[in-house]
């Protein structure tokens, strides 16, 4: 084997993605050492419990409590304890020490990325970050540098796997809501807690860092509008069948181009009604997919596993693998690209098309009023479909009669809801089922 | 605008791509320069003939029949002139001036990379070719970077837009290779000369360079085992649509396990079925796509336009921009990675399924002998499925009366070829109508 030279590489954090990370990294050492040009010494692995049961066997003279050493005496620091604190000092401290740094911690890039991609540019030390976007797919090198001759417009993303896989069962299953996040659950793929995905915490980390690349701009994490999908229930699945849509949770990150050569960007993270030949309306279960759509490139799709342990971890070892070249080829690491700065736009002046499902009375001059309204709210509609509800399911009490799925054309966010309000205060509808975004063209 | 350092950049070739790199550089120049921390000054672009047409206006101040004086004085040089020379020698000249070097040579880098890539070495020089593998659709940093702490097992890629909207158009409508390519040709989707795409010539070059990058292992264009599609007919296409599959041309590159760690690896181009579940099966027109399976990552695809002189462009500037980025952070260029050296093998000992239809005479004994035969040549029968031949069909002449098409399960290619002939000889098969490999699972 040659003899290359050895980098120190410190572990912080064994859970799910970690004790994955370390098993690779002792199993394929030697082929990793020929791809990189440098061999790759394990140091130490810090934890908060020795003791606490991991995924896979790992040699127990690496673990240590205390991570100080570790930071201060290492080339390359993996960060995959998760959360803000201590992960933020520890970066800063490896990254201080001159360590390039390995995270795939999107809640700290989301809310201190500056700050850390600061500290690095001060050293001349990199920071990589794969795994904190979209799991295994590589959507971070392709944004950052493949397209940084390209001008993004619009990204949307399936980048939350919990989600999708609620969303699929619910469809796939005619299920509720409810009954497949307790499914969910139960295999693993959601938290006890499931706020971070459901409510799209997750996927608005997410979003902020793709945009952030996307637009060469620092995207703060609270520019993100950001909805989750506890409202979505069966009819509204269903409705979106029949209508030819499936319900996704996107997150969006588009560019704004206005008069005169000012431009905007918009990040947001909803449910949205996708159209069912759209490519991201195939990605079943718990995968992701990142959709992209520039000026020259046009459409590209990348698609994997968004989440999982092992899959995570070959990111994590991409990125090491990086770190440790670069070690080798010397020069300063290669900042974050935010010159662009461009300003984020609030939802309410973001253009969709919509569907707007109402109950009404089913009698004379109903559609009259909606569609005036929709008018008077500068709401242009595109497609009406208006059916009659069977009494059955008005359980003999008095009430509305008949349904109406509106469809409308690009609308701005403010008119819509303003007009939803409008609408719901207008008389002749009896109730507002659902407002969904339509993306996607 | 920020005072950047300046750096010369030097275009070779102005065709379809080169002229929209040029375009687009000027255009975005200020764009860039922020992106890059530099600014990217197109000092000239030398072509054939000053005055031949181009897609898009350009200065002529640019323009000169010289390339010499681009080549020793630049800091990055765009080689888009395609073929092996002069574009190898420039290469090497701008190489060993210092210049990085950006190309979208598929042909030179698939039959002279490691010349070129040893030349970049030598002088600490790096090589950009984003653009060769897949036009726009990033694939080279994914497999060079991102997946370069993970053990690729297998690529299936449709790389060759024309051949893949050909068989696209037979599949949809129904029509005959023959009237499609003519079809194509006239819409410019493929050249007055088709042979470097229908013969998988094109294919084949892009499967050497994405199997030596995924596998560290320098795979030269002799090694790679090559197919066209000419031989596929409607009649084939039908059969595959009735089966569940759908034709593509792939690339395909494979890592063979065999016994006591040792390995090795095939690469290979040809026509296969898919079945229509695959996400492959759903790139249609002259799009491109790869699959790749890794064994940590699991299942990923890249998707987007494989050609095309804007969106090729975009993966050409994104290089560009890399480059300058390489420059201002110094070091040296990281070289590839081929220390794996991986043994390619020879056809004959690749196993996948096989789909065999052969035309026989409708007698007592016939399928005892076809069984008979793949048993005695170890191909195993998975599904048999016979069915009488129309009269009509066989045009009053005497001759088979019946088709059977038999689905094998894994088989080693040598096995398999050797016994269809021995069934084609055996008196019972009238005529061996198509062989076909099944890809994908």
């Amino acid at each position: 084997m040659t003899d290359y030279r050895r980098l120190r590489v410190a572990l912080l954090g064994a859970g799910a993605v970690g004790s994955q990370v370390a098993a690779l990294l002792l199993k394929h050492g030697d082929e990793l050492a020929d791809r990189a040009g440098a061999s790759l010494e394990l140091v130490g692995i810090a934890v908060r419990d020795v003791d606490a049961p991991r995924d896979v066997d790992l040699p127990r003279e690496l673990f240590t409590t205390d991570p100080e050493p570790l930071l201060v005496g290492s080339d390359i620091v993996i960060e995959l304890m998760g959360g803000i604190e201590p992960a933020r000092t520890s970066l800063l401290q490896a990254i201080n020490a001159g360590a390039d740094v390995v995270t795939a911690n999107k809640a700290l890039l989301a809310t201190h990325g500056p700050e850390i991609f600061e500290a690095a540019d001060q050293v001349g030390a990199q920071v990589y970050y794969e795994a904190a976007a979209a799991g295994a797919i590589p959507i971070i090198r392709p944004l950052r540098d493949s397209l940084a001759g390209d001008r993004v417009q619009r990204i949307m993303g399936i980048v939350n796997g919990t989600t999708n896989y609620i969303l699929d069962r619910m469809d796939t299953e005619g299920a509720e809501f409810s009954d497949v996040l307790a499914q969910a659950q139960s295999l693993g793929y959601a938290e006890a807690d499931p706020t971070a995905d459901v409510d799209g915490y997750d996927a608005a980390q997410k979003a902020a860092i793709l945009a952030s690349l996307a637009f060469h701009t620092t995207v703060p994490l609270e520019a993100v509008h950001r909805e989750g999908i506890r409202s979505i229930d069966k009819q509204m699945i269903d409705d979106a069948r029949h209508a030819g849509y499936v319900i996704k949770l996107l997150a969006v990150c588009e560019r704004l181009p206005g008069d005169d050569g000012w431009e905007a960007i918009s990040v947001r993270v909803y449910p949205a009604l996708v159209d069912r030949a759209h490519p991201l309306a195939s990605v079943h279960g718990a995968n992701n997919a990142v959709f992209v759509q520039a000026e020259a490139a046009g459409n590209l799709m990348f698609y994997g596993a968004g989440a999982g342990g092992v899959q995570t971890a070959s990111a994590v070892l991409g990125d090491v693998v990086s770190a440790a070249r670069r070690h080798i080829a010397g020069g300063v690491g290669v900042g974050e690209s935010t010159r662009a700065n461009l300003p984020t736009v609030s939802i309410g002046h973001v253009t969709t098309r919509y569907q707007i499902t109402l109950e009404v009375d089913d009698r004379p001059g109903v559609l009259a009023t909606v569609a005036g309204t929709l008018s008077d709210g500068r709401v242009s509609i595109a497609t009406v479909e208006q059916t009659v509800i069977d009494p059955a399911d008005a359980a003999g009490q008095p009430g509305p009669t008949a349904r109406l799925v509106i469809g409308t054309h690009k609308a701005r966010e403010q008119d819509l809801s303003e007009t939803v309000q409008r609408l719901a205060e207008s008389g002749v509808v009896e109730r507002v089922v659902s407002v969904l975004r339509v993306e996607g063209d």
